[in-house]
This record gives structure tokens, sequence and C-alpha cells, in this order.
């Protein structure tokens, strides 16, 4: 099976590698950054484009991994063929191919992707949707090469599921950037604070996050948050410390 | 070495079975609810009182677990002796002891702990404090006798370091407790969200937080993050979603 990736970007690169590495054949990579078509298409050791005219238009598969401003007007540029073309897009409908093409879906990987860093697959849940309903198995033997956990979704579940991504991944990791930022202006490694996020994170795998919350707010302590608030100088990590603090003491009383 | 708790919740439960495991003798728990002193002594096979006076005063340390709102009151309410007394509160001063005894400090470790839940205690990192210069030397062979990562620091860093914790464990908890509402409301199984939590936690011990951010809030993607608002029927939710992608853009800006 011929695949072509339109992006070279943090999704397509990982999802790329990992799909040679279970065998199948990435024909072309596309992105109007040269230098990261390049590097991608190297690493693959394939033919690489940064012109959509380019494109070899005989794939059995193309696998759009772009910005989601850009996915759609991308999308419409390129001739359309016989091909099933897809996005990884989670916030995106499936009806950004809507006119353009008869064969499409999404191939939705609930993760988190770096460039540099690789990520087992394995458990990646996998989230797909397709415009024909022959076009489903197609597409899930596809994904089920690459993971065993792989069901359907709606666009709009899928968009709220990217929503919950955001919440967990991007919000969690910035509460780690912040609590990192704190430490360092006080001269302390934030290394100190990896067995309490790793610890963090163990639990909400044998417990529910609700039932894991513990510190100052669940009981909404105001001792130690007014103590904390004068801690903090910057005016907006004082905004940031109020609203979180309310919304885990509004959630909690809420069980 | 004769060790008394004063306190049966969550720190002291698993502190005092950890200080048992490696050879400690607890030989008191003190607590004003009846129910989880005798529990937690029941666990540890030692004796336990419901009130100050009964504390025995021959112990050669003991250890106040207790609500940050009430510790001073209960220090002040025990009598005097020659052991040495310390706290675990992360936010509360070396001075909450003065003027009451003189052998007196702090043992503080950092971790999030449940009564119900081990924790290996190994790597977790312990911050001490003490009164004087020679029970610096004792104190310390008591945290080394639990963790290999034990080190000296003032009251002043220390409330820092607990300012920090409360980002970097409730706050980002609190981020997989909404993101699991979000998704529960669609019918969708949270579980699903365990793979890229464990990802987001992984990823920072190759990069640091700020290197390993990404989502729409980095580049302050307009189309996404007005979606995802209007997703969001909840107007505290908007609120935290707004609060959140502004710090993360303005972090990011910072680099």
């Amino acid at each position: 099976m011929k695949v072509v990736f339109i992006g070279a970007g943090n999704v397509a690169t990982r999802l790329s590698l990992e799909m040679q590495r279970v065998g199948f054949q990435i024909e072309q990579i596309y992105s109007h950054t040269e230098g990261s078509a390049a590097l991608l298409a190297e690493q693959l050791g394939c033919s690489w484009a940064t012109q959509v005219s380019h494109l070899i238009d005989d794939a059995d598969l193309y696998i759009f991994s772009l910005k989601d401003a850009v996915l759609e007007s991308v999308i419409r540029s390129v001739t359309p063929n016989k091909g099933l073309w897809v996005h990884t897009a989670g916030s995106m409908p499936l009806s950004v191919f809507e006119g353009h093409i008869e064969r499409y879906g999404v191939l939705y990987p609930l993760q988190t992707f770096s460039k540099e860093r690789p990520v087992n697959f394995n458990n990646i849940p996998f989230f797909l949707e397709t415009s024909l309903d022959e076009d489903a198995d197609f597409l899930k033997n596809i994904a089920s090469a690459l993971s065993g956990n792989v069901s359907f979704l709606t666009s709009e579940q899928r968009s709220r599921l990217h929503l919950a991504a955001v919440f967990v991944c991007n919000f969690a990791n910035h509460m780690f950037a912040l609590g990192s930022k704190i430490v360092k202006e006080y001269g302390i490694d934030p290394a100190v604070l990896l067995p309490l996020i790793d610890e963090t994170t163990a639990k909400i795998h044998s417990m529910s996050p609700q039932q894991a919350q513990t510190g100052p707010a669940v009981r909404y302590d105001e001792n130690v948050i007014e103590r904390h608030l004068s801690l903090l100088a910057d005016e907006h990590l004082k905004i940031i410390y109020q609203t979180i603090s309310q919304s885990i003491y509004k959630e909690s009383t809420h069980e």
C-alpha cells in the first residue's frame, strides 16, 4: 500500500516513521517548508515535494497532518484522485473534505507527539471516521496495524475528545511549567518536582482524578490560599491560582 | 528510637507505616478523631490517644502531621519534653514551634499521599530544617533511612516549593478531572485519556515543560480556541480555558 503524507510536523513525523516501521510504504512527503519536507523524507528514504502539483496521484492513502488553520485550503488545492484521503486533526470535522473528493475520512491518534521523541503506538487510542461505509474496514485495518485501541467516533464526539485532550495534556503541562518556574526563581532544581508529578499521574490509574484531588483548594483552606497568593508576585499567576482553586472547590462540592 | 505521631491523616498514615517498615518503633498515634487514631494504631500495632494529655513524654521524636490551620494550636497544647518535635507541612514555617520548646524542626516529604495507596519512598525528596545545629544530623539520619534524596531548606524556600507542588500536583490533577468530565458528558470512557496523560508526564523527564508545550494556545490559534470555547457550556470552564490559554501564550512568548 502506497502512502503519501501532506505535512511534516510532529504528527506526520511520528506517524509516518511508525507506519514505515510496521510495513507501510511511505512514497512521498509534502510540506510547503522545504527543510521540513526534506528532513522527514530523508529519515524515511522517500521523495518529497513543496508544491501540491508535484504530489503523486496514484497512492492508496493520503494523510493530511497540517495545522487546523490551513487544512481545508491545502486539501482543496490538491487535485482529486482515487485514493482515500484522511486528516489527523482532533478538532476538525470530517466535512472539511466534502464536495472535493469521494473517499475521505479521519485517522485521529489521541496522543502528544514531538518530532524528536519516539512513542509507543500500541496503546494509543485511534479514532476513525469515513465518508463511505466501504472504507471503514480499510481504514480500520490500517489503524489496527499501528495500535490495539481503535474505534469509530463522530466528528462531534471527536471535537469534545480533543477539547478534553487540551485540558489533560496542554493545560496539565502548563501547570508543570508554572511549578518549575516558581522553584527555579528560588534557586531550586525543578527536577525535585518529578517524583510528585509521576505519582500524581500514577494515582489516577487506580482512582478517579476527582477522588485523587488533594490540597488546600478542596477544603478551601483560606489561610493557605491567602499565603500562597501573597507569595505570587506575578498578577497573572495570582489569577491562575484563584481561578483553578475556585474550580477545584466547585467541582468537589458537586460530588 | 521511639516515635510518636500527632495526626492520623494521609501523611501520618503513609509516613508512619514506612518508618515502621524500615525499623523505627512507632509508639503512639494521636488524633482528636477516635476512628482515625484507632485505625492507624491498629495497622501499626501501637497505642493511640485522643487527648494530648495522654501523650507519652519520653519519645525521641514527635511528628506533627496535621492540617495547617490547627498545627500551631495543637503544638502549643502539648506539654514540652526532651524529644525532637517536627512537623511535615510544606507551607508552615519552622517558627510555629518557637517559644514553646527547644528542639524542633521540619521533615517535609514532597509527595502526594493517600491513606490507601502505598508509595515508594526511595526517591521522595525530603526537605529538613532544625532549630538547633546539633539536631541536623539526627534528623538527617532519620530522613536518610527513608529516602536517598534528603536536603536542608529554609522555611521561605520550602513555602515556595509547596506552592509549586500545588501547581504540579493539585492543579494538574484538576486538569485531569476536567478533561475526564468533558469526555464523560459525551459518553466516552475517560480511560481513553490515560495514554495521553502518561506521555505528557513521561515527556518532561527528557525535556522541560516549556519545551514540551504543544496545542492551540502556544501559537494562540484563535480558530481552535474559539471553537473550543463554544463547546464549553459551563461558564466557569470557559474562564479556566481562557485564563490558562492566555498564560500558556504569555509564557511561550517570554522564551
